[in-house]
Protein backbone atom coordinates (compact mmCIF):
# COMPACT_ATOMS: atom_id res chain seq x y z
CA UNK A 1 0.00 0.00 0.00
CA UNK A 2 1.30 3.50 -0.80
CA UNK A 3 1.32 6.05 1.91
CA UNK A 4 1.11 9.65 1.06
CA UNK A 5 0.84 11.91 3.81
CA UNK A 6 0.47 15.68 2.07
CA UNK A 7 2.26 18.53 3.90
CA UNK A 8 1.32 22.46 3.37
CA UNK A 9 4.88 24.36 3.29
CA UNK A 10 3.71 27.47 3.41
CA UNK A 11 2.18 29.60 6.15
CA UNK A 12 0.77 26.71 7.75
CA UNK A 13 -1.51 26.80 10.77
CA UNK A 14 -2.42 30.14 10.70
CA UNK A 15 -5.76 29.83 12.99
CA UNK A 16 -2.96 29.38 15.47
CA UNK A 17 -1.62 32.54 15.29
CA UNK A 18 -2.73 33.33 18.88
CA UNK A 19 -0.41 31.14 20.53
CA UNK A 20 2.74 30.62 17.95
CA UNK A 21 4.29 33.05 15.84
CA UNK A 22 4.67 31.96 11.77
CA UNK A 23 8.22 31.07 12.11
CA UNK A 24 6.82 28.64 15.28
CA UNK A 25 4.07 27.42 12.89
CA UNK A 26 5.91 26.42 10.18
CA UNK A 27 8.02 24.29 12.64
CA UNK A 28 5.16 22.89 14.49
CA UNK A 29 3.78 21.53 11.16
CA UNK A 30 6.95 19.64 10.66
CA UNK A 31 6.91 18.26 14.05
CA UNK A 32 3.45 17.27 13.76
CA UNK A 33 4.25 15.74 10.24
CA UNK A 34 7.50 13.70 11.63
CA UNK A 35 4.74 12.37 13.95
CA UNK A 36 2.39 11.36 11.89
CA UNK A 37 5.16 9.83 9.82
CA UNK A 38 6.57 7.75 12.72
CA UNK A 39 2.88 6.59 13.36
CA UNK A 40 2.87 5.16 10.14
CA UNK A 41 6.67 3.25 9.75
CA UNK A 42 5.57 1.73 13.54
CA UNK A 43 2.50 0.59 11.82
CA UNK A 44 4.63 -1.07 9.31
CA UNK A 45 4.10 0.81 6.66
CA UNK A 46 6.67 3.16 4.17
CA UNK A 47 4.71 6.56 4.06
CA UNK A 48 6.19 9.44 1.56
CA UNK A 49 5.36 13.50 1.74
CA UNK A 50 3.24 15.17 -0.91
CA UNK A 51 5.00 18.42 -0.53
CA UNK A 52 3.90 22.18 -1.84
CA UNK A 53 7.50 22.52 -1.74
CA UNK A 54 10.65 20.97 -0.68
CA UNK A 55 10.88 20.36 3.33
CA UNK A 56 13.56 18.81 5.17
CA UNK A 57 12.31 15.49 6.54
CA UNK A 58 13.06 12.61 6.26
CA UNK A 59 10.96 10.93 3.68
CA UNK A 60 10.76 10.14 0.16
CA UNK A 61 9.22 13.29 -1.10
CA UNK A 62 7.03 14.23 -3.61
CA UNK A 63 6.55 18.44 -4.33
CA UNK A 64 3.58 19.20 -6.17
CA UNK A 65 2.34 22.71 -5.56
CA UNK A 66 -0.95 22.41 -6.76
CA UNK A 67 -3.99 22.20 -4.21
CA UNK A 68 -4.11 19.33 -2.16
CA UNK A 69 -6.94 18.13 -3.80
CA UNK A 70 -5.57 18.01 -7.40
CA UNK A 71 -1.88 16.33 -6.00
CA UNK A 72 -3.84 13.98 -4.16
CA UNK A 73 -5.79 12.81 -7.13
CA UNK A 74 -2.64 12.92 -9.33
CA UNK A 75 -1.21 10.42 -6.79
CA UNK A 76 -4.46 8.56 -7.12
CA UNK A 77 -4.36 8.54 -10.73
CA UNK A 78 -0.54 7.50 -11.08
CA UNK A 79 -1.75 4.16 -8.64
CA UNK A 80 -4.51 3.58 -11.49
CA UNK A 81 -1.86 3.78 -14.31
CA UNK A 82 0.55 1.49 -12.42
CA UNK A 83 1.77 -1.17 -14.81
CA UNK A 84 2.27 -3.32 -11.83
CA UNK A 85 -0.06 -2.20 -9.70
CA UNK A 86 -1.81 -5.18 -8.79
CA UNK A 87 1.61 -7.06 -6.90
CA UNK A 88 2.86 -3.16 -5.57
CA UNK A 89 4.32 -2.40 -2.23
CA UNK A 90 0.72 -3.70 -0.28
CA UNK A 91 3.18 -6.09 1.70
CA UNK A 92 4.29 -3.43 3.50
CA UNK A 93 0.75 -3.71 5.19
CA UNK A 94 0.74 -4.32 9.17
CA UNK A 95 -1.43 -7.30 7.77
CA UNK A 96 1.00 -9.15 5.45
CA UNK A 97 -2.47 -10.14 3.52
CA UNK A 98 -1.61 -8.94 -0.20
CA UNK A 99 -5.28 -10.98 -1.42
CA UNK A 100 -8.98 -10.52 -0.59
CA UNK A 101 -8.98 -14.17 -1.44
CA UNK A 102 -10.96 -13.60 -4.71
CA UNK A 103 -8.40 -15.38 -6.45
CA UNK A 104 -7.94 -12.99 -9.13
CA UNK A 105 -5.20 -11.08 -7.54
CA UNK A 106 -6.67 -7.88 -7.26
CA UNK A 107 -7.18 -6.14 -4.22
CA UNK A 108 -9.12 -3.67 -4.93
CA UNK A 109 -12.21 -5.63 -5.11
CA UNK A 110 -13.37 -4.66 -8.58
CA UNK A 111 -14.36 -6.26 -11.67
CA UNK A 112 -11.01 -6.83 -12.84
CA UNK A 113 -10.15 -4.95 -15.08
CA UNK A 114 -8.23 -2.01 -13.69
CA UNK A 115 -5.46 -2.58 -11.59
CA UNK A 116 -5.19 -0.38 -8.72
CA UNK A 117 -1.95 -0.12 -6.01
CA UNK A 118 -4.08 0.80 -2.54
CA UNK A 119 -3.21 4.24 -1.49
CA UNK A 120 -3.66 5.76 2.13
CA UNK A 121 -3.73 9.56 2.54
CA UNK A 122 -3.22 10.45 6.05
CA UNK A 123 -2.88 14.07 7.03
CA UNK A 124 0.20 15.72 7.87
CA UNK A 125 -1.25 17.17 11.34
CA UNK A 126 -3.19 14.39 12.66
CA UNK A 127 -0.77 14.71 15.92
CA UNK A 128 -2.30 11.94 17.97
CA UNK A 129 -2.19 9.57 15.49
CA UNK A 130 -0.54 6.27 17.28
CA UNK A 131 0.89 3.36 15.10
CA UNK A 132 -2.65 1.33 16.54
CA UNK A 133 -4.95 3.71 15.08
CA UNK A 134 -3.35 4.12 11.41
CA UNK A 135 -3.43 0.25 11.92
CA UNK A 136 -6.87 0.15 12.33
CA UNK A 137 -7.39 2.49 9.09
CA UNK A 138 -5.21 0.49 6.50
CA UNK A 139 -6.76 -2.69 7.89
CA UNK A 140 -10.36 -2.19 7.59
CA UNK A 141 -12.03 -3.58 4.82
CA UNK A 142 -13.72 -1.61 2.55
CA UNK A 143 -12.72 0.18 -1.45
CA UNK A 144 -13.19 3.31 0.44
CA UNK A 145 -12.16 3.73 4.11
CA UNK A 146 -12.32 6.75 5.48
CA UNK A 147 -11.93 8.28 9.23
CA UNK A 148 -13.87 11.60 9.45
CA UNK A 149 -12.11 14.56 11.09
CA UNK A 150 -14.05 17.08 13.34
CA UNK A 151 -16.45 19.51 10.96
CA UNK A 152 -16.82 16.62 8.05
CA UNK A 153 -13.56 16.83 6.94
CA UNK A 154 -11.78 13.69 6.05
CA UNK A 155 -8.57 13.10 7.52
CA UNK A 156 -7.64 10.02 6.34
CA UNK A 157 -8.09 7.84 3.60
CA UNK A 158 -7.82 4.35 2.17
CA UNK A 159 -8.34 4.01 -1.80
CA UNK A 160 -8.87 0.57 -3.28
CA UNK A 161 -11.00 2.18 -5.99
CA UNK A 162 -9.34 2.81 -9.47
CA UNK A 163 -11.98 5.91 -10.12
CA UNK A 164 -12.06 7.15 -6.62
CA UNK A 165 -11.27 10.82 -6.70
CA UNK A 166 -10.79 13.21 -3.04
CA UNK A 167 -12.21 16.37 -3.39
CA UNK A 168 -11.48 18.52 -0.02
CA UNK A 169 -13.38 20.92 -0.05
CA UNK A 170 -16.65 21.67 1.67
CA UNK A 171 -17.93 18.95 3.87
CA UNK A 172 -15.81 16.13 2.68
CA UNK A 173 -16.56 13.69 4.62
CA UNK A 174 -20.36 13.68 2.77
CA UNK A 175 -19.29 14.16 -0.51
CA UNK A 176 -16.73 11.42 -0.69
CA UNK A 177 -19.33 9.13 0.79
CA UNK A 178 -21.43 10.55 -1.69
CA UNK A 179 -18.29 9.76 -4.67
CA UNK A 180 -18.29 6.03 -3.59
CA UNK A 181 -21.99 5.51 -3.34
CA UNK A 182 -21.54 6.95 -7.30
CA UNK A 183 -19.30 3.99 -7.85
CA UNK A 184 -20.65 1.61 -6.39
CA UNK A 185 -17.64 1.27 -4.14
CA UNK A 186 -17.81 -0.54 -0.49
CA UNK A 187 -17.40 2.10 2.32
CA UNK A 188 -15.96 1.55 5.74
CA UNK A 189 -16.03 4.62 8.41
CA UNK A 190 -13.23 4.50 11.07
CA UNK A 191 -13.97 5.10 14.47
CA UNK A 192 -11.01 7.01 16.03
CA UNK A 193 -10.67 9.94 17.62
CA UNK A 194 -7.04 10.05 17.31
CA UNK A 195 -7.70 10.23 13.42
CA UNK A 196 -10.55 12.65 13.93
CA UNK A 197 -8.25 15.02 15.46
CA UNK A 198 -6.77 17.44 12.87
CA UNK A 199 -4.97 20.01 14.82
CA UNK A 200 -5.80 23.66 13.41
CA UNK A 201 -7.18 26.08 16.18
CA UNK A 202 -5.78 26.57 19.49
CA UNK A 203 -8.80 24.01 21.41
CA UNK A 204 -6.71 21.52 19.37
CA UNK A 205 -3.67 21.72 21.17
CA UNK A 206 -5.28 20.62 24.17
CA UNK A 207 -5.69 17.38 22.32
CA UNK A 208 -2.03 17.28 21.41
CA UNK A 209 -1.34 18.37 25.16
CA UNK A 210 -3.23 15.15 26.88
CA UNK A 211 -3.15 12.67 23.85
CA UNK A 212 -0.01 13.24 21.59
CA UNK A 213 2.09 9.88 21.34
CA UNK A 214 5.22 11.58 20.01
CA UNK A 215 7.56 15.04 19.85
CA UNK A 216 4.23 17.56 19.59
CA UNK A 217 3.29 17.53 23.17
CA UNK A 218 6.77 18.48 24.44
CA UNK A 219 7.64 20.96 21.37
CA UNK A 220 4.87 23.14 22.99
CA UNK A 221 5.94 22.43 26.85
CA UNK A 222 9.01 23.57 25.83
CA UNK A 223 7.92 26.84 24.77
CA UNK A 224 5.47 27.60 27.52
CA UNK A 225 2.26 26.10 25.95
CA UNK A 226 -0.33 24.32 28.83
CA UNK A 227 -3.79 23.16 29.58
CA UNK A 228 -5.45 25.87 31.29
CA UNK A 229 -9.02 25.30 33.14
CA UNK A 230 -11.76 28.13 33.45
CA UNK A 231 -15.45 27.86 33.44
CA UNK A 232 -15.42 24.39 33.31
CA UNK A 233 -14.12 24.10 30.12
CA UNK A 234 -10.04 23.43 29.35
CA UNK A 235 -8.01 25.40 26.46
CA UNK A 236 -4.64 26.39 26.26
CA UNK A 237 -2.47 29.60 27.44
CA UNK A 238 1.63 30.61 26.63
CA UNK A 239 3.85 31.61 29.52
CA UNK A 240 4.69 34.86 27.03
CA UNK A 241 3.58 36.01 23.61
CA UNK A 242 4.86 34.06 20.79
CA UNK A 243 8.15 35.45 19.93
CA UNK A 244 9.20 35.33 16.36
CA UNK B 1 -22.58 -5.02 33.96
CA UNK B 2 -23.95 -2.25 35.06
CA UNK B 3 -24.92 0.94 32.59
CA UNK B 4 -25.65 4.16 34.12
CA UNK B 5 -26.66 6.97 31.85
CA UNK B 6 -26.51 10.39 33.83
CA UNK B 7 -28.27 12.68 32.72
CA UNK B 8 -29.01 16.44 34.21
CA UNK B 9 -32.71 17.45 33.68
CA UNK B 10 -32.70 20.94 34.70
CA UNK B 11 -31.49 23.68 32.13
CA UNK B 12 -29.49 21.11 29.99
CA UNK B 13 -27.13 22.24 27.21
CA UNK B 14 -27.49 26.47 27.91
CA UNK B 15 -24.02 26.32 25.34
CA UNK B 16 -26.84 25.13 22.52
CA UNK B 17 -29.08 28.79 23.55
CA UNK B 18 -27.82 30.41 19.79
CA UNK B 19 -29.88 27.36 18.07
CA UNK B 20 -32.39 26.12 19.83
CA UNK B 21 -34.86 27.50 22.90
CA UNK B 22 -34.94 26.31 26.67
CA UNK B 23 -37.62 23.98 25.89
CA UNK B 24 -35.82 22.43 22.67
CA UNK B 25 -32.59 22.27 24.85
CA UNK B 26 -34.51 19.97 27.28
CA UNK B 27 -36.31 18.11 24.75
CA UNK B 28 -33.10 17.88 22.73
CA UNK B 29 -31.11 16.45 25.57
CA UNK B 30 -33.93 13.73 25.78
CA UNK B 31 -33.51 12.53 22.45
CA UNK B 32 -29.55 12.51 22.47
CA UNK B 33 -30.72 10.24 25.86
CA UNK B 34 -33.03 7.95 24.44
CA UNK B 35 -30.32 7.47 21.25
CA UNK B 36 -27.71 6.74 23.97
CA UNK B 37 -29.80 4.64 25.71
CA UNK B 38 -30.92 2.28 22.31
CA UNK B 39 -27.21 2.25 21.17
CA UNK B 40 -26.20 0.50 24.82
CA UNK B 41 -29.11 -1.56 24.35
CA UNK B 42 -28.34 -2.75 20.81
CA UNK B 43 -24.80 -3.71 22.26
CA UNK B 44 -26.82 -6.12 24.52
CA UNK B 45 -26.87 -3.81 28.13
CA UNK B 46 -28.94 -3.24 30.28
CA UNK B 47 -29.14 0.85 30.33
CA UNK B 48 -30.37 2.46 33.58
CA UNK B 49 -30.75 6.34 33.81
CA UNK B 50 -29.02 8.38 37.09
CA UNK B 51 -31.30 11.59 36.60
CA UNK B 52 -31.19 14.84 38.85
CA UNK B 53 -34.91 14.85 38.53
CA UNK B 54 -37.73 12.18 37.83
CA UNK B 55 -37.67 12.33 33.87
CA UNK B 56 -40.28 10.27 31.24
CA UNK B 57 -37.80 8.25 29.60
CA UNK B 58 -38.15 4.01 29.39
CA UNK B 59 -35.84 2.65 31.39
CA UNK B 60 -35.17 2.00 34.91
CA UNK B 61 -34.49 5.39 36.75
CA UNK B 62 -32.64 6.29 39.87
CA UNK B 63 -33.22 10.08 41.22
CA UNK B 64 -30.12 11.96 42.86
CA UNK B 65 -30.13 15.43 42.56
CA UNK B 66 -26.45 15.68 43.60
CA UNK B 67 -23.52 16.84 41.78
CA UNK B 68 -22.49 14.16 38.93
CA UNK B 69 -19.42 12.75 40.42
CA UNK B 70 -21.12 12.55 43.77
CA UNK B 71 -24.10 10.83 42.30
CA UNK B 72 -21.83 8.76 40.18
CA UNK B 73 -19.39 8.05 43.22
CA UNK B 74 -22.63 6.66 45.18
CA UNK B 75 -23.33 4.06 42.10
CA UNK B 76 -19.52 3.21 42.30
CA UNK B 77 -19.51 2.13 45.80
CA UNK B 78 -22.84 0.08 45.59
CA UNK B 79 -21.56 -1.75 43.23
CA UNK B 80 -18.75 -2.16 45.68
CA UNK B 81 -21.37 -2.99 48.63
CA UNK B 82 -23.16 -5.42 46.29
CA UNK B 83 -23.59 -8.63 48.30
CA UNK B 84 -24.01 -10.60 45.29
CA UNK B 85 -21.45 -8.15 42.90
CA UNK B 86 -19.14 -10.87 41.82
CA UNK B 87 -22.29 -13.02 40.17
CA UNK B 88 -23.95 -10.03 39.25
CA UNK B 89 -25.88 -8.72 36.20
CA UNK B 90 -22.87 -8.46 33.67
CA UNK B 91 -23.95 -11.89 32.14
CA UNK B 92 -25.94 -8.70 30.04
CA UNK B 93 -22.49 -7.99 28.18
CA UNK B 94 -21.91 -8.17 25.08
CA UNK B 95 -19.25 -11.10 25.38
CA UNK B 96 -21.14 -13.06 27.66
CA UNK B 97 -18.19 -13.98 29.00
CA UNK B 98 -18.55 -13.57 32.76
CA UNK B 99 -15.03 -14.74 33.88
CA UNK B 100 -11.58 -13.72 33.32
CA UNK B 101 -10.31 -16.81 33.86
CA UNK B 102 -8.39 -16.23 36.74
CA UNK B 103 -11.15 -18.69 38.48
CA UNK B 104 -11.72 -16.41 41.61
CA UNK B 105 -14.86 -15.53 39.80
CA UNK B 106 -14.06 -11.58 40.70
CA UNK B 107 -13.66 -9.99 37.13
CA UNK B 108 -12.40 -6.76 38.06
CA UNK B 109 -8.70 -8.21 38.81
CA UNK B 110 -8.08 -7.32 41.90
CA UNK B 111 -6.58 -9.20 45.07
CA UNK B 112 -10.33 -11.02 45.44
CA UNK B 113 -10.64 -8.92 48.55
CA UNK B 114 -13.18 -6.87 47.47
CA UNK B 115 -16.05 -8.13 45.31
CA UNK B 116 -17.39 -5.23 43.13
CA UNK B 117 -19.66 -5.44 40.30
CA UNK B 118 -18.42 -3.40 36.58
CA UNK B 119 -19.95 -0.69 36.04
CA UNK B 120 -19.83 1.34 32.85
CA UNK B 121 -20.82 5.23 32.94
CA UNK B 122 -22.09 5.95 29.74
CA UNK B 123 -22.82 10.21 29.33
CA UNK B 124 -26.23 10.86 27.95
CA UNK B 125 -25.55 13.46 25.20
CA UNK B 126 -22.77 11.03 23.37
CA UNK B 127 -25.24 10.86 20.38
CA UNK B 128 -23.18 9.43 17.64
CA UNK B 129 -22.58 6.56 20.38
CA UNK B 130 -23.31 3.46 18.19
CA UNK B 131 -23.60 -0.21 19.45
CA UNK B 132 -20.43 -0.92 17.76
CA UNK B 133 -18.75 2.34 19.87
CA UNK B 134 -20.18 0.85 22.82
CA UNK B 135 -19.12 -2.75 22.56
CA UNK B 136 -15.45 -1.70 22.19
CA UNK B 137 -15.91 0.03 25.69
CA UNK B 138 -17.39 -2.85 27.43
CA UNK B 139 -15.40 -5.22 25.84
CA UNK B 140 -12.10 -3.61 26.33
CA UNK B 141 -9.85 -4.71 29.01
CA UNK B 142 -8.41 -3.20 31.77
CA UNK B 143 -9.92 -2.24 35.37
CA UNK B 144 -10.42 0.99 34.12
CA UNK B 145 -11.53 1.34 30.79
CA UNK B 146 -12.16 5.59 29.50
CA UNK B 147 -13.08 6.43 26.65
CA UNK B 148 -11.87 10.37 26.75
CA UNK B 149 -14.25 13.64 25.71
CA UNK B 150 -12.97 16.44 23.48
CA UNK B 151 -11.24 19.08 25.68
CA UNK B 152 -10.12 16.79 28.28
CA UNK B 153 -13.45 15.26 29.90
CA UNK B 154 -14.29 11.77 30.22
CA UNK B 155 -17.21 10.55 28.23
CA UNK B 156 -17.51 7.00 29.18
CA UNK B 157 -15.70 4.82 31.84
CA UNK B 158 -16.09 1.00 32.60
CA UNK B 159 -14.58 0.64 36.24
CA UNK B 160 -13.57 -3.00 37.87
CA UNK B 161 -11.75 -1.59 40.28
CA UNK B 162 -13.81 -1.47 44.19
CA UNK B 163 -12.13 1.54 45.07
CA UNK B 164 -11.87 3.49 42.07
CA UNK B 165 -13.93 6.95 41.98
CA UNK B 166 -14.67 9.67 39.84
CA UNK B 167 -14.08 13.40 39.78
CA UNK B 168 -16.10 15.23 36.52
CA UNK B 169 -14.20 18.08 37.48
CA UNK B 170 -11.50 20.09 35.56
CA UNK B 171 -9.00 17.88 32.87
CA UNK B 172 -11.05 14.85 34.40
CA UNK B 173 -9.27 12.33 31.72
CA UNK B 174 -5.88 13.46 33.12
CA UNK B 175 -7.52 12.88 36.83
CA UNK B 176 -8.81 9.95 36.35
CA UNK B 177 -5.97 8.50 34.75
CA UNK B 178 -3.73 9.50 38.18
CA UNK B 179 -6.12 8.20 40.25
CA UNK B 180 -6.28 4.82 38.36
CA UNK B 181 -2.46 4.86 38.62
CA UNK B 182 -2.74 5.62 42.03
CA UNK B 183 -4.84 2.81 42.71
CA UNK B 184 -1.89 0.45 40.30
CA UNK B 185 -5.40 -0.05 38.21
CA UNK B 186 -4.52 -1.59 34.40
CA UNK B 187 -6.10 1.39 32.73
CA UNK B 188 -7.12 0.83 28.61
CA UNK B 189 -8.08 4.09 26.44
CA UNK B 190 -11.09 3.82 24.20
CA UNK B 191 -9.86 5.14 20.44
CA UNK B 192 -13.60 5.97 19.30
CA UNK B 193 -14.80 9.70 17.74
CA UNK B 194 -18.19 8.58 18.30
CA UNK B 195 -17.85 8.37 22.34
CA UNK B 196 -14.98 11.42 22.41
CA UNK B 197 -18.18 13.86 20.90
CA UNK B 198 -20.21 14.95 23.79
CA UNK B 199 -22.64 17.68 22.35
CA UNK B 200 -22.43 20.86 24.01
CA UNK B 201 -21.51 23.40 22.01
CA UNK B 202 -23.03 24.41 18.03
CA UNK B 203 -20.26 22.92 16.40
CA UNK B 204 -21.25 19.56 17.83
CA UNK B 205 -23.98 19.92 16.12
CA UNK B 206 -22.39 19.39 13.06
CA UNK B 207 -21.14 15.89 14.08
CA UNK B 208 -24.59 15.21 15.25
CA UNK B 209 -26.12 15.83 11.21
CA UNK B 210 -23.05 13.92 9.83
CA UNK B 211 -22.81 10.90 12.50
CA UNK B 212 -25.50 10.74 14.62
CA UNK B 213 -27.00 6.96 14.03
CA UNK B 214 -30.20 7.69 16.16
CA UNK B 215 -33.33 10.28 16.08
CA UNK B 216 -31.25 13.49 17.10
CA UNK B 217 -30.27 14.01 13.40
CA UNK B 218 -33.39 14.30 12.30
CA UNK B 219 -34.66 16.05 14.93
CA UNK B 220 -32.63 18.68 14.25
CA UNK B 221 -33.41 18.68 10.86
CA UNK B 222 -37.60 18.90 11.60
CA UNK B 223 -36.52 22.42 13.17
CA UNK B 224 -34.21 23.54 10.33
CA UNK B 225 -30.97 22.85 11.90
CA UNK B 226 -28.67 22.26 9.01
CA UNK B 227 -24.96 22.21 8.17
CA UNK B 228 -23.29 25.63 6.72
CA UNK B 229 -20.46 25.36 4.79
CA UNK B 230 -18.38 29.27 4.80
CA UNK B 231 -14.80 29.83 4.42
CA UNK B 232 -13.35 26.27 4.58
CA UNK B 233 -15.30 25.63 8.00
CA UNK B 234 -18.46 23.56 8.39
CA UNK B 235 -20.88 24.47 10.61
CA UNK B 236 -25.01 24.37 11.32
CA UNK B 237 -27.33 27.40 10.80
CA UNK B 238 -31.44 27.49 11.18
CA UNK B 239 -33.76 28.48 9.21
CA UNK B 240 -35.54 30.68 11.98
CA UNK B 241 -34.53 32.14 15.49
CA UNK B 242 -35.44 29.30 18.26
CA UNK B 243 -38.56 29.58 19.42
CA UNK B 244 -40.19 28.82 23.04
Amino acid sequence: MRVVVPLSVSGPKSRLADVLSPAERRAFALVMCRDVLAAARDAGLDPELLATAPVDLDAPTTVDDRPLSEAVNAVLADATDAPDATDATDGTGTDGDDENGDGNGNENGDDGTGAHEPVCVLMADLALATPDAVARLVDAPGEVVVAPGRGGGTNALVVRHPDFRVDYHGVSYRDHREAAAALDASVTVVDSMRLATDVDEPADLVEVLLHGPGDAPGWLRERGVALSVGDGRVSVTRESPPGG
